[in-house]
């Protein structure tokens, strides 16, 4: 075997001590390149007008905020940011709602599904019903709701973009939550977190599926 | 210049492309390690026993789940799951909860005080002089307790354990919710959510201040 050429070897040492010192940067790197989105909206919120991000297809394109001339400031807010971390949907939205009466967010959903977004809705069957629930005016539309018949309440506040965007907090979606109340919400892209909550959109679901009522029912056991 | 050894050249090429090929596997395995606590718990919870978990202090060493022989299941449920999470508590405890009244976390709660724990409680006004509120006993014991004067609701549900994890959904500390609801609670080891739950926690914990409190109260601007 021919002898070695030190100095290559000393090339080759150098190199590789180079990259090890450099791993934990390309490490750092890769995961802050990664990192997905991570958001917390704290109410209540300012009120601010959401007109141009709620303008209905076919209508003239958005105004540039500046040219609106309603008396609300125009500038973001945390139901804005709510209202666009929605209307970011494509293909699917599941929401699971125990409350649902915010006009601005039951806009947002409506034209989602005028875009042909696929929207389920799950709800509590004791909330539907009171003056000013989005509920009726979503299943106009032609959404699909689904509802509980139990006692104890269907109580979650979370929805589900595009089966990859959690967005889950304490937040109801009603006025009066966003307006006047402390509240959180988290928009979350992370896949495990997307998978378990979807999950159990899916076993609610069809746990309320209408094929399924019972015209007397009866308190369920806990799970 | 001594002539290189091709097979020393072929064999660092051929380490340096391993080392290549292996460096995906590595970053996956850097980040799986070091991938934080991140749990999410659905409720209604399972009715367990949950006595093993809340021995006091200078009691008996708490017994192992088979020892004790009340008629409830002794599994793990989402409430011990709870429990353990809060109870793994050495040195603070953040609490912002519009209602509180089960027993077993009112039970968790003074066990981390009396362990010496610097146990803080924000609350809403409304709901923590309703019969069954956990809100007096606290106070009883000792433990720094604020809440808002305002229409709107003091309506978060979150807690921070040690300044590293946060807990929060949409449960309420109710037996109620836990045992008959729909809900959920995320766990998350994450510095970036703890500190912006902090950073609320503090801003509300200052604004409650009782020596700021207002014996006429005015409704309040929403923020």
């Amino acid at each position: 075997m021919a002898k070695p050429s030190w100095r290559l070897v000393a090339l080759t040492g150098a190199g590789i001590a180079l990259a090890l010192e450099a791993l934990p940067w390309l490490v750092r790197w890769l995961r802050a390149g990664r990192r997905p989105r991570h958001e917390v909206l704290f109410f209540p919120s300012q009120v601010t007008c959401t007109e141009a991000l709620l303008q209905t297809p076919g209508a003239a394109p958005a105004r540039a905020p500046a040219d609106c001339r309603c008396s609300l400031p125009h500038s973001e807010s945390s139901l804005s940011r709510l209202l666009r971390a929605l209307l970011a949907a494509r293909s699917s939205l599941e929401l699971c709602l125990f409350a649902f009466s915010s006009p601005q967010l039951g806009r947002a959903v409506q034209l989602l599904h005028q875009r042909g977004v696929r929207v389920r809705v799950i709800t509590d069957c004791d909330y539907m019903a009171l003056n000013g629930s989005q509920i009726g005016l979503l299943r106009k539309a032609g959404i699909q709701v689904r509802h509980d018949q139990d006692l104890g309440y269907m109580h979650h506040k979370f929805a589900i973009v595009d089966k990859k965007v959690l967005i889950t907090g304490s937040l109801n979606w009603t006025t009066q939550a966003i307006q006047n109340n402390r509240e959180n919400v988290l928009i979350m892209e992370d896949a495990e977190y997307v998978r378990l909550f979807l999950e159990e959109f899916e076993r609610i679901w069809e746990e309320f599926d209408p094929t399924k009522y019972s015209f007397f029912p009866q308190k369920k056991q806990g799970r």
